[in-house]
């Protein structure tokens, strides 16, 4: 079991600057994120877009952002599971909580920070015949350590970045790798989808482009990925593993079972301390509402900040809270 | 009559983040701050200090975060009135408001936004006979235009950095300057103190030490300053200008005047909108109090965010506000 002072949902931008406000108030803090990396939507959506209304930012593109508050952070020394989505909170009778994972890793904590963004990247899953009987058997929906692929058949579905960009990298390391495509053409970005054209030219993958997915079999674990081309003519590819990347849709998920209030698909939540109904859990960023809500980067920063004063009480019950600025107290390393 | 959409009291780093929101929507800002200069705490007190707290900046001069939010409003062209203190506001038959300075500037506007952190910094005057009578006269509290100072001759007293700064800046543009400081060493930055001495060395400045200020004296205008050595020996020193820098205190000042609800020296807001008890009238960063107020950077950056999209209505009363994110719509130059 994971032991810490907070347990934060989520490991996008308001997730890492709540461990920084929770840091200088010497806090500790674990942080979960159903996505294989940090950074939440920045990440996961739009790495290379700038963003401008960062405070004292004229622009920065948001992975930089992300970075930035990973450097920010360092001193507190965060720990993560990623790829795994939180499940269930389990009250103790001491007030404070167990968390659990879709992998079933536990987290003991005092305090629960709902960082969820838009909730749970849920990927998209193709309607293919067999699909579901092979998950963890060799369908695989994300890429979430690349290095269980190595001298491995994959067969990769998709025509947008995640496809391109993980077929270029994966090149190196699978024995073998099909990329299928329905359309002619790539939506992803065109020097992924140049590099990709290269790679075919060069033998080193396989370009399907105009196919359609039938169906995965196999016995016990995949074995063969099922196709159709222009002209209808249905054929096998021998395949370890087959990955679909269609993209990742935000789903509220298992947080709307815990018995938060929930109001427009968000947590309802005040605002001098950003607390839910349920005492110790709070909710901050893209995940919350409350009259005069902006889905704001810039403004769950402020909630962060908030929030961890409030939280306070419950980690350390036998101190006075005092307020000090960083200018003055520095950064403190633990 | 200066015209704009909205008047910000104050130009520190949440008023000019303000400005930027308010960009976003297409609204004009103008701003006056009682200080010569833009940055408000940060460049009047801790300039070069580094503050760990704001997002994304792992450490940054509080003077490089003004220069940066200066930067990140170029493109939104806002005006400003330095060095005058905003003395009444007047509420006209339409709803729009005149805000008058203390050097009786106008401006004319549809919200006003109070960012006026601690309040107005007013210079600390020392206690030397007739120094009341000679205000406007010769004696100055604070350095505006250093260009008046061309080829004059000049009294400064104190030893903080600011004596020290513009006795050296100074140095350059004046005919005759004497610093008097009643200590034998100065309390300001050892590097700027060494330049001082290397100054009054080379006869370039005429430095007193362990002296005393007795008076001021003229006939309409200053003409002396009276001075009094350690050995109780008087004497005068002819002066065009005696300028007495002995730190600037922020006082809430006339703001406490307005019918503004105030509680614990600041502005009572709600938290949907950071608006005041009085239509038309916000107020953001350190003026402000809330329950669960916390006296930081990024939370008056907040403030400022949520309050400009209530703003909106005055400013556009016939158009509907539509939320975009930067990354999205970019930044569009007025
Ligand atoms: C194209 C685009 C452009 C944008 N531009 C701007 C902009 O210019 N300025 C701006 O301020 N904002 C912008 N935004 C919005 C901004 O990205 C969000 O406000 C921000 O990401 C919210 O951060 P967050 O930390 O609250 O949540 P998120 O970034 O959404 O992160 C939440 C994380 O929680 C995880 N999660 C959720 N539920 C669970 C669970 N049960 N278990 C495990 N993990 C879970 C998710 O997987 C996700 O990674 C933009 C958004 C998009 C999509
Ligand atoms: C030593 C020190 C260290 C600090 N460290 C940190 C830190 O690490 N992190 C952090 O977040 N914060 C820190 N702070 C606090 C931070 O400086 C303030 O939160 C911030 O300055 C508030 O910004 P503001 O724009 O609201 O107001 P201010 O910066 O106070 O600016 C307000 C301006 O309004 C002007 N004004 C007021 N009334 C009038 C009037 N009637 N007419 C004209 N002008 C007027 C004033 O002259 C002033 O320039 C620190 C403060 C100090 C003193």
């Amino acid at each position: 079991m994971i032991q810490t002072d907070i347990c934060i949902i989520g490991a996008g931008p308001v997730a890492l600057f709540a461990v920084f406000e929770a840091g200088l108030l010497k806090m500790r803090c674990h942080l979960v994120d159903a996505l294989p990396q940090i950074g939440g939507q920045l990440s996961e959506i739009y790495p290379q877009k700038p963003i401008y209304d960062i405070p004292g930012y004229p622009a920065i593109k948001a992975q930089e952002l992300i970075d930035k508050q990973m450097e920010q952070i360092k001193p507190f020394s965060p720990t993560f599971t990623l790829g795994e989505r939180v499940d269930a909170l389990e009250k103790q009778t001491d007030g404070s909580y167990v968390v659990s994972t879709s992998e079933n890793t536990k987290i003991h904590c005092q305090v629960i920070v709902v960082a969820g963004g838009l909730g749970c990247f849920e990927p998209r899953k193709p309607d293919v015949e067999g699909i579901f009987d092979f998950e963890k058997k060799g369908v695989d929906y994300m890429v979430k350590n690349p290095e269980i692929y190595r001298e491995k058949k994959l067969v990769i579905a998709g025509g947008g970045d995640s496809a391109l960009d993980w077929t270029i990298y994966l090149s190196d390391i699978a024995q073998e790798i099909t990329l299928v495509h329905r359309s002619d053409s790539f939506r992803g970005a065109p020097d992924s989808a140049d590099k990709v054209y290269e790679l075919a030219k060069k033998g080193k993958i396989n370009l399907l482009l105009s196919h359609n997915l039938l169906g995965v079999q196999g016995n016990g674990s995949l074995s063969h990925v099922k196709l159709v081309n222009k002209v209808k003519e249905e054929f096998l590819i021998e395949a370890d593993h087959f990955i679909p990347l269609y993209g990742l849709t935000p789903k509220l998920g298992p947080i709307a079972n815990w018995g938060l209030n929930i109001d427009k698909n968000a947590i309802a939540v005040n605002t001098f301390d950003y607390s839910t109904n349920i005492e110790r859990i709070y909710a901050i960023g893209d995940i919350n509402t409350y009259p005069g809500k902006l889905k704001l980067i810039l403004c769950g920063y402020h909630e962060a900040a908030l929030m961890m004063q409030s939280a306070f009480k419950y980690v350390y019950p036998d101190q006075k809270l005092s307020f000090k600025y960083t200018t003055v107290n520095g950064v403190n390393i633990f």
